[in-house]
């Protein structure tokens, strides 16, 4: 089989940084007792900072990444017209950690989730940082990268 | 902690079975021996038959779907404006089943797929079905319901 993957280029690199600090929300794909289980979560990626997204006790995503933290998450937009396989998406393999819910971090988060403020600072709404340790990009049919972690936390980032 | 389910009824069936005729694309979440993956695949859904979708050798998911067919997929559009969190959504149990790519089910999925009239010829292209055993719908805040695979797959669709 042929390797279907192009060479890491900075190309591919800004495309990536780009998916993530645009991304509002994902597909999180957690482990359920080793059975896949994928959900939409709200996120929000910041310069210089890891994903954090604001997830509830009472979602099975949130008991299942207390067990087993290793996920993986889909990004990119679909826009309401065309064909969904040739926009660009990104795979990331995540480590996710439940942080303590401190106003800094929280602001940053609500600040571009405006909508989370009315659940933001339930006891049961957990904020966790999802640290990707890289990726496989998809900027179209027939291109595809793999990322490192470096790649994804470049300085521009 | 509280049940987060309502009583499933026939508005949250019709819901589901919307979700499932309307969907032209999903986040797929596989095993790959063990670790969730997830990543964008296309797929079509007719009344009375299961999802399917077409995707090729060189893709991750599929190597891994050939190992484990039990997978999660995720479905439900985000428009282009306004929460995420808002739109309806669900998350299907699936089992994953390579069929034959004879020409009535590809005229049937390239009918409404007609882009995928480019590669889904080719040899290393399987067209795979997605039964559904199960489904979490989350037709937004507060809104979640389990369905069956009978809910899914009721007369109507």
């Amino acid at each position: 089989m042929n390797d279907p993957f192009r060479e890491t280029d900075d190309e591919a690199r800004d495309l990536a940084q780009t998916l993530l600090l645009s991304a509002r929300y994902g597909a999180l794909a957690v482990s359920d007792q080793g059975v896949p289980f994928v959900s939409r979560i709200a996120l929000v990626t910041e310069r210089g900072m890891m994903p954090m997204t604001l997830i509830s006790d009472l979602a099975h995503h949130t008991t299942c990444l207390r067990t087993t933290p290793h996920a993986s998450l889909l990004i990119g937009d679909v826009p309401d017209k065309g064909d969904p396989l040739v926009h660009p998406r990104m795979t990331l393999k995540i480590r996710a950690e439940f942080v303590e819910k401190d106003e800094v971090l929280l602001d940053r988060y609500l600040f571009k989730q405006p909508k989370a403020k009315l659940y933001a600072r339930f006891a049961d709404f957990n904020l966790v940082r999802l640290t990707p340790e890289g990726a496989i990009l998809n900027g179209g049919f027939g291109k595809a990268y793999k990322l490192s972690r470096e790649d994804l936390l470049a300085p521009s980032l």
